[in-house]
């Protein structure tokens, strides 16, 4: 007799901060009925992912076991949580569900790929429940930077589970529910059987600070202000955008919202009732025509992105309006690592423009949406589970907060993407190693994080690109001279020849001594090829070139 | 009759961090005699100049009025100070002067390009002065993070000048002078015209801290450790080195330098005579039979550079060290903005493998080598310059430095690479607009920042590369079907097909139907061969790659 098992499984955000989607699983092994929980993407970079559009996990241990699959659950609108969503709901086929204003946000992306509006449910909040097959699920409220945040109380017939999501402890969060101890109390008072758990914040060692806390500083700087005022901040972090807007109407400002993703978040809090009474906007046409020290801009990019609002602003204008002398701009936000540099090059040339640029260097503008260390050993007391998994955060974030978890007597492990691990027990326990990785989407097409096609891109960046191309007649004797077509190298080497015409001379060298066994040959006569195409850019130029080689033969 | 005038040039380092460049120059406009402070290099990184080796300043004004310049004064040993030396040696071709152990780096820098010792001439510390032209110039000690850091007197017939090359205040930098506040207001008594000086660190809010101040914390660190100990920071360091080096060795330990610039900075420090009494070490061969607790490791690499020993160790072995559970592993040093990607990879990594990781995020372990804020106000009070040129700092350091000497009733002004500032009057003005640049060693030769070399590698990098090839008979008929290599794009795209056939197909498509007055030119046969196989692409992948045409006409 089999027994059945509980099981959890990350297929990403476990590892990584990013493209979160946590699998949980309830049956026989091998055939537990399962649930998701977040489907989210994680962005490129030009160091790793040049030219890739979106990072997805690789769903294909879950999209391979589909019928198994019962639902989808959404914890919130963050990116790294729902992006996903869209891509890979015709290969799921699960329904999803979520809260309001995340279901608002889900359902565009949904539309965005021709899927239909009934694809996201709504859920209310706690105490409703959803039943999915073994489990029962409900959305217990959480602070966070975005409105509606949830954790997930996850029931199964091995007992009660709490996966918390993206999570801080906000009394005052400004928008959206306060964090609710008793609530909290309650519902973990029959006993919890894991706590799977947000590590971001592991090691930040005070506890966090409110929302309510950035609003006296920020209504200070923006009544101050001389010039035009431009804050940034991440769109989806609703109540600091209202903070922000707040402060510039009690200044006398008209407030304007300025990038795509700052009018839809704006819109989707304003349709589902979690934002009542944000201050009226004007749009850029109309704040065109005023004195610049009556305007207030919210604007996308607070992470540099290149095609952002703050981006076009510090290079020149946006939407006709043009950022001048004397004006202030502030990041009500933290850059995130790896993002310093398009920041930085934004507050530069903004400084050539000679605006003021003013950061939380000083810790007054933002305050982080993730539980700090004391908060995390808060929760694990609230919670006051049988075992603890972090989850949401690199191997360094997870493997410290499974250390503080045992310091503070719980039953930690460090489960990484790809480890599943069986609940069932006294104490987690690694079950099976799943196969797990990323899918680029490029343009329109999915690929492989290992089908070489990025790695091609890397070394043509890092090397130049030479392609070789010979034709060789019936008898396999070149016909004519191989040519070659040179992108990314120098033009000229230590020759001071034409890199191109010593490339094409060597190359003809060679093919005129080549013997009829390599012409004869493809992959010998291409080897050869390129070998001497690199040792020949070797020389010249001091590097070794990606080359291609292109052997035609006349037939 | 022309007045002489007394002019500032900087050439690199103003308007970024890195590759220092500044010329002096005293005479008639246009026949100044010139001397050059410092001449470094910049890194370049992924996201702007891959492949790129190395990034030089573009010294093609002054190689062209190399007849006019009479030295190279380098204030010390850093690489963006000194690192592009024996790149221009031959087409400057002027004596360098520096103190003894900047002289010892530089050498070897001369050495690797087979340039003479005598290429480069040791000064001693103030009050020796050097004549060149019409200027004198001495070294006076300043501290910094790096042995025997100075500030330039240069003296011209307009006054002195006081150039502050990197600085920050410290009473016990451990090795090397102390900043001596007597010697300075000595020098500066006189009166000066102008102190040109650092700004990286102006938006710092609080005093600079001294080295001495981490001691106490990293020998506590190590002699708590249990495991193996490895600690990394900049080899230049060498103040650092020997506090790490010490604790090591009061812990028991024996001590390992790992990395070449680990052993060339130590070695050049004892041969110079500014390292004395350096903990004996051992080599990593020995090492490895040692216990590992009694080991410690001093290693390159803070930065996360891939191929240094930090990031060697983290991925697996180094010189036949590995390391292991229980292990500690220190960050004695700051993360450069920038940088954040590959020290949290290396992180990580170290993570995976049980290494505890202790990187400054207390304040313990690291202080910073510039000065400070408040130190910079006090460096403007010891010299009381009559005007005040912030250098060494992105735009942003050189205008809120420039602000906070206007604050401090100094004359200020932001001048950016290329922009010639005349001292000779009451307040700085702009003269002249130089154009300036970086040149890339890029393998063996030098680029242009601007010949495209580095573009095409970013746009293939982004878009894939695809190359097309055709040949055209007698007549300008096509020989044969037209043929493409890809690279770095994806297989297949919405027809399911190989992209590779699809584009083939449609480029021969497209040549049957050509007019003959397009297929004569060649011109505008590669415009109309490159649309069509974007627009194929395009709807194949969704993206358009980079596409070289290759027309080949048998005449």
């Amino acid at each position: 007799m089999t027994t059945n098992r509980l099981i959890y499984l990350p297929l990403g955000g476990a590892g990584e901060i990013g493209m979160n989607a946590y699998v949980y699983g309830y049956g026989a092994p091998n055939k537990e009925r399962l649930i998701l929980v977040d489907l989210g993407v994680t962005f490129p970079d030009m160091d790793t992912t040049p030219g890739v559009d979106l990072i997805l996990p690789d769903m294909t241990w879950l999209m391979e076991r589909a019928d198994r699959l019962e639902a989808v659950f959404i914890t919130h609108a963050h990116e790294d949580h729902v992006g996903a969503i869209a891509h890979f709901y015709k290969s799921l086929g699960a329904p999803v569900y979520a809260r309001a204003f995340t279901t608002n946000i889900a359902r565009r992306k949904m539309k965005e790929h021709g899927h239909p509006p009934e694809s996201v449910r709504t859920v209310s909040a706690w105490p409703e429940q959803v039943k999915a097959g073994p489990f029962t699920v409900g959305f217990l409220p959480i602070s966070h930077s975005i409105p509606e945040s949830a954790a997930l109380v996850i029931d199964s017939p091995k007992g009660r589970l709490i996966h918390s999501g993206d999570f801080k402890l906000d009394a005052t969060p400004m928008v959206g529910e306060a964090f609710d101890p008793d609530l909290w109390a309650e519902v973990c008072k029959g006993g919890v059987r894991a706590l799977i758990c947000d590590s971001t914040n592991v090691f930040s060692p005070n506890p966090g600070r409110s929302e309510k806390d950035v609003g006296p500083a920020i209504e200070q700087l923006v009544s101050d202000a001389a010039g035009m005022v431009v804050a940034t901040t991440f769109a989806s972090n609703v109540a600091r955008v209202k903070t922000l807007a707040e402060a510039g109407q009690r200044a006398g400002r008209s407030v304007v919202l300025l990038g795509r993703a700052m009018q839809r978040m704006v819109e989707a809090s304003v349709e589902t009732g979690v934002l009542t009474d944000f201050p009226t906007t004007i749009s850029p046409e109309e704040a065109r025509d005023l004195p610049r020290e009556t305007v207030m801009l919210l604007v996308t990019g607070s992470q540099g992105e290149r095609r952002a609002a703050s981006a076009q602003l510090a290079r020149g204008k946006y939407r006709g309006l043009t950022l001048k002398e004397g004006d202030l701009f502030l990041f009500s936000s933290k850059t995130i690592p790896g993002n310093e540099r398009g920041v930085i090059r934004i507050m530069n040339q903004l400084s050539e423009k000679g605006v003021d640029v003013v950061d939380d260097s000083n810790g007054l503008y933002h305050v982080s949406g993730h539980a700090n260390r004391p908060d995390i050993e808060r929760m694990h007391n609230v919670v006051r589970p049988q075992m603890l998994i972090p989850m949401h955060g690199e191997h360094r974030h997870l493997r410290e907060h499974a250390k503080l978890a045992d310091s503070n007597g719980l039953q930690g492990i460090v489960a990484v993407n790809g480890m599943m691990i069986d609940l069932t027990g006294n104490a987690p326990k690694v079950a099976e190693y799943i196969e797990t990785g990323r899918t680029y989407l490029d343009g329109s097409v999915k690929i492989g994080a290992l089908d070489g096609v990025v790695r091609d891109r890397i070394r043509m960046a890092l090397n130049g690109h030479v392609v070789v191309t010979v034709i060789l007649d019936e008898e396999d004797e070149p016909l004519g001279e191989p040519w070659c077509d040179l992108m990314g190298l120098s033009e000229t080497g230590s020759s001071k020849a034409p890199l191109l015409e010593v490339l094409e001379a060597d190359l003809d060298q060679f093919l005129k001594r080549a013997n009829a066994k390599t012409l004869k040959d493809d992959d010998k006569l291409e080897e050869a090829l390129r070998r001497v195409a690199r040792q020949t850019a070797q020389n010249e130029i001091g590097k070794k070139p990606e080359v291609s080689v292109v052997i035609s033969r006349m037939r």
